[in-house]
């Protein structure tokens, strides 16, 4: 890194999506005076009668969880896509519209209504894993599914109506827009290179040991250096697996103590059950083969300064470029930093 | 529009960037348990001791507001860009970076603490857009800055700190992502048809007249096709202006009426001070002909159902696709059903 870049405003490039992010590490200290997030409620019960995931409880459409033990998943209630739509495709001078079948289903992660990942214990979490692996191979199978989004919504602030621990997964026909991006960049390396780019990347991280948050054996957690959100991170496997399917035993293992480990520190950064995006991207399931693919998971999480101050990505994001103001570097070093024990769990 | 996407799941293409969004016709029975905001609030004084952006007052960064009665424009406190960044690039394996110049503007709109464009009146508004004609030009002219994005937040659930009525502009050396992809398909068609894209689409609507909100002689307000946001709306002239330093006196006129006549029927939809972020995409200042621009303003407003329930672009709009509830055909006929006279303004 110059030394420059530390102190001004640059862009730097997202190589898997190729595109650019505006970076301004100067602007810190500026003051806030607008609007404040309600911090977390913690404290749940582990059985919540009025919660439509708890084990036993009617749903939202009517029908009965069953008393589940181990992660249990349904087709969603209000699923935004719908299996079997009729194939279509409409252009009517510069309107260009093409029908889209799917599924949506939901994934609650433990029949435990008072916890989130970092909170369970890692068989709990390799459970959670085994059913995102057996969704996505079953969805994956289907005529006419070539894509399964697996993620996870967490907190009041990102979109989450209910805590009872849970993520969703939308698989579809087509493509969706930002995993295209990632399938052009990975491919045009893979052939130009015959390794993937995210196994190199990877490399180089370690190497430079700059935004490395935590690593095991097979895994490393980092802060990309293109990352937009404040504490946003990518958890990888160290040796290129186009999907999370082809995980050996002790790689899904070394998986999920990663994701505890990761989620504890956020939760760690602000003392707070910490809001975020999380999305698993992996090679589409066209049947088609997809060396170039090396799976990743990614946490967007919207914190900036405290439990109740989050980063807007509003007008010129909207309009022009992302932009950050702490760099991925000040980011890394923090969580790096930040105890593996929940703060919960410390006297 | 054949019939069935009217109710089933579906994507759109946006002709400007080269992207789909999804479409969700079915799904807008879905009950909302999640996180409310709080409503705007209104009755504020029309001067405010405490604001840094009333007449006269200090601001953030020691420096005083003159005694403006028309609208005012300065140098943002807290920049994001600096001018005169040196000019570096930086290579390293798959890190890729280069500097960054440009200069940040806010621009009040009134000395009126208490108003917005809604509220304000029709010669007020002509001398909103004067400001940012001149900006545009003067920032334009500056050696290096090859783009100037006017925008502005409105509503603390768009990141506004301060109601008082402002905008900003950032201006910058490197073309924005967000452009850059417009200035593709634009060039594209220009050089195949001889025509703006946005030229014959705005004809293609007018004919159609299924997603006109309201128009006058020279401009158009409509809910693109491939609108987003629930009320997602764009302004633009009905000839081909490449930037708003272009318009005539009487087409400047008729962009602020229409602005005031779309911002009153934002406040209608729910009886509030609706927030959003607008942002004007017009030709970059990198002294090139630009025949292929067609200048255009977009509102992005996130309310959904209520002055307290918003869309949330979360998970899967974040890893996969935007997605949409109501079509913009529903948003646009809710739109243009408004009254002209702002809710407040009503007995
Ligand atoms: O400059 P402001 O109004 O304080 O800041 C607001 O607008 C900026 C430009 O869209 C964003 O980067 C900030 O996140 C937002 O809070
Ligand atoms: O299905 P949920 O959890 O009710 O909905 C949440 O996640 C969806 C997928 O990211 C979004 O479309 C919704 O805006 C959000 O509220």
């Amino acid at each position: 890194m110059t030394n420059s870049f530390n102190d001004n405003p640059h862009r730097r490039l997202n190589i898997l999506t190729g595109e650019w992010i505006l970076v301004s590490p100067h602007r810190t200290k500026r003051p806030w005076q607008g609007k404040t997030e309600k911090s977390a409620t913690t404290d749940l019960p582990e059985y919540e009668p009025s919660c439509y995931l708890c084990p036993t409880n009617e749903r939202m459409g009517g029908e009965f969880n069953p008393s589940y033990d181990k992660p249990y998943s349904f087709v969603n209630d209000f699923s935004a896509l719908l299996p079997n739509v009729q194939e279509e495709s409409y252009k009517n001078g510069l309107l260009y519209a093409e029908s889209e079948s799917g599924i949506c289903k939901v994934v609650c992660f433990s029949p435990n209504h008072s916890l989130t990942l970092p909170l369970m214990s890692v068989p709990d979490i390799v459970d959670v894993i085994s059913l995102w692996q057996k969704e996505y191979k079953e969805l994956g199978a289907i005529d006419g599914i070539n894509h399964v989004q697996i993620f996870e919504n967490k907190g009041d602030i990102m979109g989450c109506s209910n805590p009872h621990p849970h993520g969703q997964i939308w698989a579809q026909n087509k493509i969706p827009q930002e995993v295209h991006k990632k399938i052009g960049n990975q491919k045009a390396y893979w052939e130009k290179h015959g390794r993937s780019i995210l196994e190199d990347y990877v490399e180089q991280e370690l190497q430079l040991d700059e935004r490395i948050i935590v690593e095991n054996e097979h895994f490393v957690a980092l802060t990309p250096y293109w990352a937009v959100w404040p504490y946003e991170a990518m958890i990888l496997p160290k040796r290129k697996l186009a999907h999370i399917g082809l995980l050996s035993e002790s790689e899904k293992l070394a998986y999920a103590q990663i994701l505890k480990q990761l989620t504890i520190r956020y939760d760690n950064i602000f003392n707070t059950s910490f809001p975020y995006s999380a999305g698993i991207h992996q090679a589409p399931t066209d049947g088609k083969e997809h060396p170039e693919w090396h799976f990743h998971m990614l946490f967007y999480p919207p914190l900036l300064r405290s439990a109740t101050v989050k980063k807007f990505m509003v007008g010129y994001e909207m309009f022009a470029n992302p932009q950050r103001d702490i760099t991925a570097e000040q980011a890394a070093v923090t969580m790096k930093s930040l105890s593996n024990v929940h703060y919960s769990n410390l006297g």
